[in-house]
């Protein structure tokens, strides 16, 4: 009698909304997963389960991991840090019990599963134990240059992508020293991100977009938006892209 | 009467060397397109051009863009841009004779259309004056940090691609400068990356990839790499992502 085989753990990248954004790959992940797991909100589905809703068999398990705190802690208290990795190590024990089980479990992810996504703490936890794949996805920056039509990077140019997070002077700083750069997490930082852009010098180069590839999604130069209303998961776009043949 | 409709133009990413990367919307595009046109160097196919190489049809017009200097010219001397920036010229007048005649023309581009791909030459001359549509494709980069199983960024942290070609204090200075890098064009410049690495105390950390996700791909933490022998393509990554929940 032979042991029993692990399931495989199967990391998916949704790409940034649109299904067709998808790799074949990812498809027939979904197509061959016993197990679909995601990350969501208490009482939503989450992004990732939105883009891929068309495109599940109708026997899979399905197997929400709801994060316990949201934006009511401070990212930096030791309160967040412990409840979020408390969180973090129970969804990983179980998908761990479904592939000590033999079932192959697909975490979805939007964009690209280890670019700043939330499958890389599953990943690190469990790799070293079970059979491991991560399909690379399309990211949110890739998908809204593409949706622009803006060449981002070209030859020798340094691209830096830098979160709407960080202070002032730093992100003008980093602006100043860069061809091109790609702001995330723009939300509630668009008015600093604005400033600093202007104190750059490239504020008229900047694209703003929202939603990317998505269905609702929105593009504008960033000089010409007249309001400072940005969800968090709008980015700005800065191209590198200039005075080439 | 009504005026001829003119062809779209659709820039294709075809991902970075596994044909089950490309997007499920990069595989409807090829089926549907009417002429395939790709850059490639005299007498060769180019490495987008075989990676679609299963998928396409028999009645589809094959357009081989095909570069007229390569490495004989330095980069820098008029002669080598106005020779490209001429056969960019030309071969934007080619793929418009054909949209001018109503049909659909895909350019194929490997990794991402417009991250550091030559479809953008085109992309620049032609989105003005015909409907054009930039699919994305995985990356190289993503393609080979999802192949490493890494994480690459998390929460707020800086990334930065970085051109292997930059002088190695300025290469040095740029590591100490971010969490997480992407060194691309590796190539000859391997030894200058290993020392800058080595200065800025993420030697340890970095990893060599080379033909990314491809059947030939393989990796080596670079410290372990006991030669400075790299393809052009090859990547160094360094993961920002470490002491997170």
């Amino acid at each position: 009698m032979s042991a029993p085989l692990s399931g495989k753990l199967i990391g998916v990248g949704t790409g940034p909304g649109d299904p067709e954004l998808l790799t074949v790959k990812a498809v027939k992940a979904l197509a061959a997963a016993d197990v679909l797991a995601y990350f969501a909100k208490e009482g939503r589905r989450g992004n990732a389960r939105g883009i891929v809703d068309g495109m599940l068999k109708a026997d899979l398990i399905e197997l929400p991991l709801y994060y316990p705190v949201t934006t009511e802690i401070d990212k930096e208290h030791d309160d967040y840090k412990s409840q979020i990795t408390g969180f973090y190590d129970v969804s990983a024990a179980t998908v761990a019990a479904h592939l000590d089980a033999g079932r192959t479990v697909a975490i979805l992810s939007e964009g690209d599963p280890l670019f700043y996504g939330s499958y890389m703490h599953l990943h690190v936890r469990l790799a070293g134990r079970f059979p491991a794949e991560v399909i690379p996805g399309i990211t949110a920056m890739s998908g809204c240059w593409s949706m622009a039509g803006l060449p981002i990077v070209q030859g020798d140019d340094v691209l830096s992508v830098l979160p709407g997070t960080m202070a002032e002077t730093e992100l003008l700083r980093r602006l100043c020293d860069t061809e091109a750069a790609v702001i995330m997490k723009v939300g509630r930082n668009l008015p600093k991100i604005r400033r600093a852009l202007a104190a750059s010098g490239k504020l008229a180069q900047a694209v703003y977009v929202e939603r990317g590839t998505m269905a609702s999604a929105a593009m504008i130069p960033l000089a010409e938006k007249a309001d400072d209303v940005a969800p968090y998961f709008s980015l700005v776009l800065v191209a590198g892209w200039k005075g080439k043949p």
